[in-house]
């Protein structure tokens, strides 16, 4: 049977890599929905879907994970929050469980076939995406800590640090919005 | 000849259904628009636009409105409200009249064939969406004076006071943004 | 207990206002759902949602229809059509039965928690949408007894027929696509 | 005075020039709109809007046209031909006549605040984009005297005969949609 | 180094398996691109995205291939053909080559970085997604030899050859569009 | 060849005014990307599209700006910043340089075949389209003295002034979001 996990993988993280390997514990596969998709470049979701999915995989591959266990599916945003669910179904294959200890993602699909199971987590609050961008904009290097080798090959290799540097300095230009391309 | 008001009725207060009374006073029927329609399980947009016809419908019906001189449509918004109003004519059989005290509604329509008049209102600064979520959210009953009683019931059927509170607690781990669905 | 049913209504006949009553004889509350409602001034969709809404509301009335019990929502097309159910539900009140003859529907609709109830139809042939344009194309006054009084009157005042007429005409002289807006 | 003109110009030919002339004789200045602009690499749309600019352009400059009196507009297509004029407005200048010989954009058009004027046509027959990329197809040099010396320049630069007939060929292989960009 | 293809997988055949074989011995990885993943219960794209990567993820496996070198990866369709490559490229992990034996790809990727290598393919009039649609259509058992076993597992889960049917059928009904889901 | 610049434009001001003339003299023709051209009556964006190329055309003949080295374009935005340079291509005549003073366009844009320039910009503080928003609303009249003649008479034709205030009221009653058109 399958069970389901989401995040936005800014980036992909210990914690992250963590609930994958107890979702594989307790079942035969694993659907990992990378959320909020269609952004990128923006302060929040500095890294497309495949750089995403590229970090995933190859962090999976490092920790020995069987990845004929695994699906990576890209899920986009929708204001309608009571289609979001239904959406999600018609891209991935079937599956029963949705791990998740947001309160809000119960409330949203009370009415849905779906058992809702919480992750374990540890150290939840260093092991944020937000965390990991606040302590690379703060130049302190503890956020090497919080991600795999993998992880840090690809930022090498898409300048990723530059990049969440250069959003965040057009965002300070302009404290109200997301970065700007646009001149005033 | 018909008369429109908009607004989002999240959820449907006593101010509205006394501006309902007023236009119904004034003009032979009314079409109620529902705003934002697209949004639902959000900060700002709690319902679904089902859910806020449903509750003004049963409003409607507990204050002995003639159901036949009402209109109850939906209307997405638009980043582009230049062509917004032409959006709602094509949803709408055509009204002549628009209900809003709104100046910024008065001037993005200024070049449109439409009367505006400004609603009669009560209690202005307690009868608003956002006071209401705001008492619920604080423990405060006193939101209960503000609603019909088929509000009330409503709720119960959805669970809605729950649902305010579980989406706002997903808004405070994330306070600059909308509930997020994802895991950081 | 409410039960929907679902229509394009290009333009709402005799054989949907037949539905209308069977429905309402067998339940409490109808909801009727406009179809394609984005869609206007093309071969297939000549009317508005707005306009769909006015013709239908008019002739319930007509027929001492209680607008009480009546509910008219419009639903957008939806090319992934595992979702399209979901943004339904999300914008009428809740509903348990469907009223559809059409097998597709049934399929589309296998896993949803909804009862599906085949109309009792009156000369299914005849009582098209596609039938009533035809006849208005060929000038043949008998679509004229398909529809309701009200139809009628509304076809009078939005010139219907000469908007039937000007779409086909702009579609024959470019016979693969919809109506052209636009000089080759 | 601006008055405007709307094609889709695929490709800008001697016909959509004449009549170009023709409006700024009788006007002040012009609009021209670059309908489905959001289609290209398509049967009945191979250019992309910014081509057709270009073509357009280079052929007003190479017949001495004031371009200072001339705006070229992209304008993408609405299934809600409600709006389509409303979102039309929302991105040109302001304009009070349009030229068009379509009766179709006359009954759309019936209730907005615009002048409808027919354009003197020459050789109408011919002079249209099907039939120049009709003539292509079928290696008929003829189509050479139906556009400017500036789109057959333009032609060369972007391999435009090659594009039309890969599109063409794709296209055959499945007769019944545009061309296919997947594997079967 | 990475190869990508792409298809509809309406179904995945034994066409798609041997092609995927291919691009694995001469690459890496392989990166399967699902195009026009957001249609679904239509004539020419009856399964879910999702129900397509279920197919071909248990193809692969039941052939022995090492899935940590297989990524499945949605792609939307795009009108606006110019621009799909780029959105392709944001939603993938970065490759060099794209298999294909498209013309009408290969002039729309003329610009962009990729090297285009044509497939070697076997019995191709046979192997088409719409020949197994069709064969279903016609009750000729021949398009179980085109599948894999694990296709034909899945298409008795999803009851794939009824869902073919039904649509078929609604299609028949109205035969110049999509299925209908509305009564006319 | 053309070079590019991009802005919002929300008004255009003698700063940018001035980067067209330096972009002129260093090459043949420029190309003016009007962003976020979708959205208008907003707090950031108050003016449409149609709007801005109106203020724009005549500022540029004002200062006696060859017109027919010049195009405007509509340019939208994408949440998908990865593929917009794409869409920007495919709405364009083609050019090869971009100027920008902007170090997140540099880094979205270091895998596209372009050549960034730095405009060489005065009094950059001062002028800038939210300066003169915001002088607007303090009724500071210095405004006047950072736009052309031409567009304080565009300002003076669509009452821009009051437009401005009126957008900025209804934000104000509603301080966490864009203005809303909604009652609460």
């Amino acid at each position: 049977m399958a069970a389901a996990m989401i995040g936005r993988f800014q980036p992909f993280h210990l914690g992250h890599l963590e609930l994958v390997r107890q979702i594989l514990n307790e079942n035969d596969e694993i659907i990992i929905l990378i959320g909020s998709s269609q952004a990128n470049y923006t302060v929040k979701n500095p890294f497309t879907a495949g750089e995403r999915i590229w970090m995933i995989r190859d962090s999976l591959i490092e920790s020995k994970i069987d990845m004929s266990k695994v699906f990576m599916i890209n899920a986009t945003d929708d204001e309608n929050n009571a289609r979001w669910f239904s959406n999600i179904r018609s891209s991935t294959p079937p599956f029963k469980i949705l791990y998740t200890g947001n309160n809000f993602v119960r409330t949203l699909l009370k009415k849905e076939t779906i058992i809702i199971k919480k992750p374990r987590l540890l150290e939840e609050n260093l092991l944020k995406g937000s965390v990991i961008r606040k302590l690379i904009l703060e130049n302190n290097s503890k956020w090497q800590d919080l991600v795999s080798e993998s992880v840090k090959k690809v930022f090498r290799e898409i300048a990723a640090v530059e990049r969440i540097r250069s959003i965040h300095q057009a965002w300070m230009d302009s404290p109200f919005s997301e970065p700007k391309k646009y001149a005033e």
